[in-house]
């Protein structure tokens, strides 16, 4: 059994290199653009500069075989099972982004705190809501 | 081009009904066991009881060619795109789900505040992260 996931956009960032790429969006990732298909248009409308917002990649060049690994790819730190860490290498491969929209231009999207490299598929957008366990 | 989730596991729930089931985990939603594939037992080694976890499920029952829609499908509320509302219909239908971890047997994980309905399939688990830009 398995599920067909389709790209509704891509990142467009100077970041192009995972290993060079802050692990998370506030250690510095540099401004990114959300480049959103233009059939989402519909879906988009109610984006606005300012808010905060989840974005949901697919991270196109991670291993999915991985189980284990050291947290932040630190040897130091003792293995940890994948699902205790924010790794990207998982059996699927998804990153979970808390990003603020910075502008909006049609329907592309430019984003602050984005650590995800330039080519990432983008999978869905979701607001971030008041309460933090809805979060 | 389109990428292939592999489910990890699936929600076992006295929800049967997405009619039926709270809009989000903290309204009411019953203990429910997430039920993990044995081959992940390496990965779910350091979850424990007391815990929060983010919980990502594949919304098997939901209508992927909606792009706008009433909040909460509550028809007094203004149409809005779907990527600004945590609708189940949406284009790639992603659940996002924070939970705590009530007990772990084996590779069963029991949780509280999930809202997903009985046999929806698991496809990643994370860790909420101490900074709420992270979460």
């Amino acid at each position: 059994m398995s599920y067909e996931l389709r790209p509704i956009g891509v990142v467009e960032s100077p970041l192009s290199d995972t290993a060079l790429a802050p692990n998370q969006g506030d250690e510095g990732a540099p401004l990114a653009w959300l480049a959103i298909d233009a059939e989402y248009s519909p879906a988009l409308t109610d984006l606005a500069p300012g808010a905060q917002l989840i974005v949901l990649t697919w991270l196109h060049e991670a291993s999915r075989d991985v189980l284990r690994l050291h947290p932040r790819g630190d040897a130091t730190r003792p293995e940890a099972g994948v699902f205790s860490t924010r790794s990207p290498d998982r059996p699927n491969p998804i990153g979970m982004h808390v990003v603020e929209i910075v502008a909006v231009e049609g329907t592309r999207i430019q984003v602050r705190d984005l650590e995800a490299i330039d080519g990432t598929p983008v999978i869905d957008l979701k607001p971030v809501l008041g309460d933090v366990a809805t979060r």
